[in-house]
């Protein structure tokens, strides 16, 4: 099918982070033909992409948007602002516009989200894609080509301006798959949150460690401990949204994973090496299928 | 100064792993003229060995090696090996042999070493270098290069057979650093021993919820998760020794992790907001100061 992006004319991305940014900079270089209006609280960042010719116009008030002129909005600010977006720019939306974003927490917040913006479609949506870095300059090409989008809404899948929004995602290159906001949220966790927070912990243990003994312990970490630790470099700002926001499902998984870490702990303890071989092994069979 | 990797005429490779088979592969690519002997319980790793010119000759039983041409032997089998290689071969070694190993848990084990070669000297060493990957078949050129090469031994520094064992290390490339047996455990225990536990945990932890819920949540991981995972594919085989080898630092790191992740779980419960940020941002300099 042709590329028409779901038809928008004018789309309005709130945000100009790295997500936001790297959604504006492939809406163009895939070939999408409309306008593309970016606002951010930071000027600087408005200024970069309106340089590098990521966006077509940019603001840093919801105010001064030729509103007439968007169609759809993409919300991709941290989730803690979602609703007050939500209730201020209503106001605003003229009619017909969709709006949706891509928040890493469905659930409560689409539900909510649904009721703010009626009787506009907010249609909630999740690219799985990304990089531990921030901000429109950390663009990436390409970013959600063969990634996943994952579709969470409770509107009908075969309502109209969903499918827009599947289409417009699927000109990106993303592969769309559906999944209901509350499976969504419990998903993620156990395969997204929880290993940031295992990971921010593992940073902050070796920074406790070293101050606890006056040791650089990170002089002597190996290419192994730089691979596992990268995603301990994430935002700050986006990660601690998205553990309150998940907040049931993050402790649920994470009391699942310190079960998981106490058994291996006894293993050791009890210095049961049949156990332990059979404790590693099932990790390694998991990790090299994930590579198949 | 030039390349005589210490002056040793015939060096004894024992244990054909991905560190035993580097070490011999990068010895004759940085230029050493002795012969290389290699040993494994598996026939096929010493044919793979043989016949891509990794080693110069091969066995698999102790009782078939030529000693009398042997003046370096090199432990690079699983650490719970390591004694009873140690009984085994310290009636075939001749005079003036000098033996080290390349084994990722020092402490008492060195000791004990250090006391069933005697009268030859055991100089313990520890290359920082290695993959998730196993066997000669996977070894990597250039894998010491500038990687750090500690050197953990009760030997005084300037004794010649230490120096010898450096210079060997050095030509590879290596950077030498000296740490005494104790503390080594400890540290690397921290940044190596703790990160493979806490990965492991983490792909056991998915694989459960799978089960449990019946879903293939490793299908919805991202980049993250996978970078994160890499090293839980590492061998049960070793990996088991090395923890059980490491014992009580295992045991106390553990616990330190376990009281750091508690807190990151206490800060989501209370939704304590400014206290989240301070966690995240404390591991993301840690992490970006580790990448500069």
């Amino acid at each position: 099918m042709e590329k028409d992006f779901g038809g928008f004319k004018g789309i309005l991305i709130i945000g100009l982070g790295l997500i936001g940014g790297s959604l504006a900079l492939n809406l163009k270089k895939e070939g999408y033909s409309g306008k593309i209006y970016g606002i951010d609280l930071n000027r600087n960042r408005i200024d970069y992409a309106l340089k590098n010719g990521i966006i077509d116009y940019g603001y840093t008030e919801f105010k001064n948007i030729p509103w007439d002129d968007i169609d759809l909005v993409i919300i991709a600010s941290p989730l803690k602002t979602f609703s007050k977006i939500g209730k201020e720019i209503k106001k605003y939306i003229k009619e017909g516009t969709v709006i949706t974003d891509v928040g890493s927490v469905k659930g409560d917040l689409v539900k909510d989200l649904e009721e703010i913006f009626k009787p506009f479609k907010f249609i909630g949506g999740h690219p799985i894609a990304g990089t531990e870095k921030e901000g429109v300059e950390n663009s990436v090409k390409g970013l959600f080509k063969n990634k996943k989008f994952i579709l969470s809404t409770n509107y009908n899948l075969e309502d109209k301006d969903v499918k827009r929004v599947v289409k417009l995602w699927e000109d990106l290159g993303s592969k769309i798959e559906f999944i209901n906001p509350k499976e969504h949220d419990f998903i993620f966790a156990s395969v997204s949150h929880l290993p940031h927070a295992v990971a921010f912990a593992m940073v902050n243990t070796i920074a406790n460690l070293s101050e606890k003994f006056d040791l650089d312990l990170f002089s002597y970490s190996g290419a192994g401990f730089k691979d596992f630790t990268r995603i301990a470099g994430s935002s700050p700002e986006i990660w601690k949204d998205i553990f309150l926001e998940n907040k049931d499902n993050m402790v649920y998984t994470i009391e699942m994973y310190e079960k998981v870490l106490k058994e291996l702990k006894d293993l050791i303890i009890n210095e049961d090496e049949e156990g332990l071989k059979k404790y590693i092994s099932k990790s390694r069979e998991k990790r090299i299928d994930l590579d198949g």
